[in-house]
């Protein structure tokens, strides 16, 4: 992040100043050498590491919409889903970086409630508190006026050489897990929507959203990385393939099969479906961000890693030509399971 | 880079294809174990290494202009940013990552000439010839369907511990330098105003340029970051302090002294002024990406690093209160020297 964006004016300037200290405060592992103030971070990794990278673009309309999501949300989700691809690799955050583009009206208060923060205030609170929840400092990125919202958060991970969890290593006798519970993202965005929808729709701003509400919504909102789960999986040498399920579990099996050469079949039974949620947002929903991995018959898995709950879902078979690459499986009936990824507001 | 992004159909995931199969092309020197596909890519450092990590924001209307740059251009200039960010810490360029949200009329092949090429291979052409020119693969990023053209670049290099030129450094006594020629940038930004102003402004494509013309704004349209420069700096180490020329010589300046905690004072008839370019462009006009350093009074510099010139324009003195931060100093007058850094197309 440079000291100053050649577009920015005393409003961008003061808020960068406020990033730079608020982002400062979260407290990391040692491994930023050098934050936000110069022309690069410069990040620390140890002499047996390799070093992760993945970037996620959130574009207002497409990834969100400021009539529909509170911006602590927003700020939120952009963390989660880049925090999300480093535990489908077992990696350990290093820092955040954030390239955010605002409309100049969400840097300011909003226009009546003189005393309310501004929109890019409370994105900076949703995204802060996820950092620090995985001590993961924001040690750099961008920000520029732009006619539309955009943020691209960029995380840096680190994990021991030759063990991160891959896409491509899942073998035909393989079993398949997921962690927690499937479709609650796409339930709560449903809700989500219909709230919205017959909200005053002159006003661009989230509906009010009631505790009750606000506990169906979560895992659309304020979804968890699975960190400390990716972790443990490659500590323990466990999963011979993983992934997060971004795209829906059809789809983001079908890539893990494409990668690693093999087909799958699901057992419907076998789902663990979140309690709001129907088969159809399980199996195609997006957004739950839990992982996805394959491991030998051989390997012992736990029922729970760190408190969120492994459920067997089906296994890996051999891809034969003409042959679905993922079967679906409920009761005696096999089906093809075609891949139905969730796609965003489109 | 995922396999898939949730948002694309069938053009965007053919160009993710195409993207994939031509970044590969990129000769590494090895630093990419595993590039598109996975969750994350995954990239070695030496044990003695840091990363350095800079992200830069290009925004359509704000930091580039359909109607005005050539695709080639504004690829180049995205990548040229953040390889200037790592020139300027003395970093050896490892990898970049695009985040790329694009219009979907930018993905197609333009409406009556079926035969020309879609916009969004051209910018990948010329972001990719620079890429390759420094020896940079392209191992990520994210592509997304978006209301206005946004492409977020990320540069990750390596320097050895310790060894990063930072803006921090300089100290009272120490002599200022730039690489290069000054304010061409802007002359050639002014020339393609002109004459995109001048065209038909019904047609929102850059203007047909001569070659006499390319030339002139090539300082502009082309860039090139001083790597092999910043490399030869941080090797010798002879630099106290460094940065790039982004912003324009006032603006960017005054970080360094802010950094630094210092004053400085700029002779300008010492100034290496482009042919094409006014003392006031070479003052405040932005995107030069030259690289500014410090050095000690003892260390000897050479007359150019790898064919670009190095000039010596004025030396770092003590901060004192009440005078002004940066000086420039016009045959025996002293004035003021205010940060007028160069606001994109604002």
């Amino acid at each position: 992040m440079k000291a100053l964006d050649p577009g920015m004016v005393g409003g961008e300037l003061a808020l960068l100043r406020r990033v730079r200290l608020r982002a400062g405060v979260v407290e990391a592992p040692g491994g930023v050498r050098l934050g936000i103030g110069d022309d690069c971070a410069l990040l620390r990794v140890r002499p047996d590491e390799e070093v992760a990278v993945t970037t996620d673009l959130s574009i207002a309309g497409r990834h969100f919409r400021l009539g529909w999501h509170p911006p602590e949300a927003v700020g939120h989700r952009a963390l989660a889903r880049g925090l999300s691809d480093l535990a489908a690799m077992g990696a350990r955050p290093l820092a955040a970086f954030l390239s955010l583009g605002l409309p100049r009206e969400l840097t300011a208060a909003p226009g009546r409630r003189k005393a309310s923060a501004p929109w890019v205030d409370r994105f900076y609170d949703g995204l802060l508190a996820l950092a620090k929840a995985h001590k993961t400092p924001l040690a750099g990125g961008d920000l520029a006026e732009s006619p539309i919202a955009v943020a691209d958060i960029v995380l840096v991970g680190a994990v021991p050489r030759g063990t991160a969890l891959l896409r491509s290593g899942a073998k035909a006798g393989d079993l398949l897990y997921v962690t927690g519970a499937l479709g609650g993202a796409a339930a709560g965005l449903a809700r989500l929507a219909n709230l919205a929808k017959s909200a005053d729709s002159a006003r661009p701003r989230p509906p009010r959203i009631s505790a009750k509400m606000a506990s169906i919504m979560a895992p659309h909102l304020y979804p968890q990385p699975r960190i400390a789960q990716g972790l443990w999986l490659r500590r323990r040498g466990l999963a011979s393939a993983a992934l997060d399920l971004s795209d829906g579990l059809s789809t983001d099996l079908a890539h893990l099969c494409e990668e690693s050469g093999v087909a799958a079949e699901v057992y419907a039974d076998a789902l663990p479906i979140h309690p709001n949620a129907s088969i159809e947002q399980a199996l195609n929903g997006g957004e739950d961000y839990e992982l996805l991995f394959s491991a030998p018959p051989s390997a012992r898995l736990p029922r729970s890693i760190s408190g969120v709950p492994i459920t067997k879902i089906g296994r890996i078979t051999r891809l034969r030509a003409g042959e679905p690459v993922v079967t679906l499986v409920t009761g005696c009936v096999a089906a093809p399971l075609e891949a139905r990824g969730w796609e965003h507001f489109s």
